[in-house]
């Protein structure tokens, strides 16, 4: 069965990205159909939502910063519409940034960072033990020195979501609860049917290079294990920076939730596995009770995994694969803090606009010919 | 309303106590129904399983060993009696018990429970590190020296459970699954309705005091937080035999199922909390992965918490409370144990028949007059 329905876009894939896009592209006018057998699930459903491209900074990635940071800087507007067309909180929550460190290692480490940051013209501040403990008294004994970044926020990514399929539903995007199994210039074919359109964004995440041969190779799943904590009333209550360090040499962050805290998260390179292990639980709580002692009152919540769709370099994959053919996945851990500008890209390409400056290495015909 | 409806013998409460006795009464030819909202949940659902009186033998609960072991005997012929009357497996599980013991404190402990039975003139036999690994490859280094109680077995407490629904509705139990709120001689007042028997057999667990005033006071909630995990095919297999250990003091248990094992149990006096805890569940992950570090490879499939019904001096209530009302409930630990022994003490007591001589110490009314 062929269903002619027409859509200016079709755009595959309901996670964070594809929900943003196809919001975004609803609202200024197009008429948008959205393929997903679940939207709103896979890997931005576990996500922490921590938008913090400045803590997450690293010597090479100057490219993943700014895009980063010029994503951050449209996250306020970009929470302000989506609030206002959902009827509903967006989950963007302002309250900054710690990273800490436990051992000497991980100062030094911290000490690199802020030295990085600083070539580049940014500044963070440094604190003291007490300092970070003024201002967030739960953490622990263990906890030596480190980076207030007030700019680095994070999202309830759960709120977030549930405000995108409003805002979705709101402008007019049509759902088509299907899986997509090959996307060509101008359609999708999706469960029995094929989903005809004028242009498709391949929004798939880990799903995506099955869909089209210009994707091959280009997007490996690094599983995330995250926990989500929930706060008792015995309990000290949860920070309200998000608290991320290296913990003797591992990274771990508490993102505050409304009734808790999420606690993310592992990084494996072990295919399609959504496995919570017992070792990845333990190396999360170990690390979580160092930063903040109190969490072992904390009532575990959740425990789940999630697939980050990686690229080579890190940065993301968005553009044109070929006429009628965009993409914008591959956002690797920075899905909630990507989209509002990945969003806007895609727009503009839609629009023949030129895309915001920082997307353009994100270009996914990058490595062609070399 | 009133539901007229006779019944020889109403049983309040349907975890492994109540349905081994409804089944039993009901194959000895009674009437029975049985009263439970939800039937083989609770802390019968959350259980380990363990069918072991002498790895848990203390100095002063000699009735409390005689009663195990009397029940212990049991089982074999009453697993079978329940797989032919289901049709199903019971889930007994024959391979035995390993106690290991890792610190000097530890091992010191494992000394005093072996010449605590062999002054009971019971033998278990010690064995060394590489006798131990001999039989159990996955024990870890730490392991240092052990007891191995052959006769201590375990069940799988869900395929049990499984089998005595299956085998009361095979002899004809009816289930009413309203929540009782109170037993009177030969009347148990349940949701809207007056459930009337001949005699009333409380076993409901942690909800027995609230149901009859002669149980004031004598059950208190003693909540386990248990772990359930399954082995991956890239880990070594679960044990054979069930592994438990005083591990730096604290009190861990690994029980063998077909897809893996479960870890328990935490023990908390914080009344009526199921809650799953960050710090309990850390706990069995620490202790587990001493024992056996390849737990860390396996899936956290579930986490749970129960509460035992404890009494004061950790024997059962087995008995008459006043003519008309019998009691069964008070197992602690050891409801999976001790249910062959108490189903037919209970069966002895509803046809005038004197009970086995090892459940006489459990007469609910010992503390009378004291």
């Amino acid at each position: 069965m062929t269903r002619e329905q027409h859509h200016d876009v079709a755009v595959v894939g309901g996670g964070v990205i594809g929900l943003s896009c196809a919001w975004r592209l609803a609202a200024a006018g197009a008429r948008v159909c959205l393929v997903d057998p679940e939207p709103a699930s896979g890997a931005s459903r576990m996500a922490g939502g921590m938008l913090a491209p400045v803590a997450e900074a690293w010597p090479g990635e100057e490219a993943l910063l700014e895009l980063g940071s010029a994503s951050l800087r449209r996250w306020p507007g970009f929470a302000a519409e989506l609030s206002a067309t959902a009827g509903e909180p967006s989950g963007l929550h302002e309250h900054g940034t710690l990273v800490v460190g436990v051992d000497s290692a991980d100062r030094e480490q911290l000490g690199a960072l802020a030295e990085h940051l600083a070539s580049l013209g940014r500044t963070v501040t440094r604190r003291t033990s007490r300092e970070l403990r003024r201002v967030e008294p739960a953490l622990g004994p263990a906890v030596h020195g480190g980076l207030e970044v007030p700019g680095d926020l994070s999202t309830d990514n759960r709120t977030t979501l549930r405000a995108l399929l409003r805002a979705c539903t709101a402008t007019g995007v049509e759902f088509r609860a299907v899986e997509a199994r090959r996307v060509r210039p101008g359609e999708v074919e999706a469960g029995q049917d094929t989903v005809r359109c004028g242009t498709v964004v391949i929004a798939a995440g880990t799903h995506s290079p099955g869909l089209h041969p210009g994707l091959d190779g280009l997007i490996r799943p690094v599983k995330g294990e995250i926990l989500r904590l929930r706060a008792r009333s015995t309990a000290l209550p949860p920070p309200r920076r998000t608290v991320r360090g290296p913990v003797h040499g591992r990274q771990v962050y508490l993102v505050p939730r409304p009734d808790g805290v999420v606690v993310g998260a592992t990084q494996y390179e072990s295919g399609v596995d959504t496995t919570v292990t017992v070792g990845g639980v333990r190396d999360l709580i170990t690390d979580a009770e160092r930063v903040m002692p109190a969490l072992g009152e904390y009532e575990l919540g959740e425990t789940g995994a999630g697939l980050r769709p990686a690229t080579p370099d890190n940065l993301p994959l968005i553009g044109r694969l070929e006429p009628g053919v965009l993409v914008a996945t591959g956002h690797h851990r920075n899905g909630f803090l990507q989209a509002p500008i990945t969003a806007e890209a895609v727009e503009a390409l839609l629009s023949d606009r030129r895309p915001p400056a920082e997307t353009v290495p994100a270009d996914p015909t990058r490595w062609k010919g070399r």
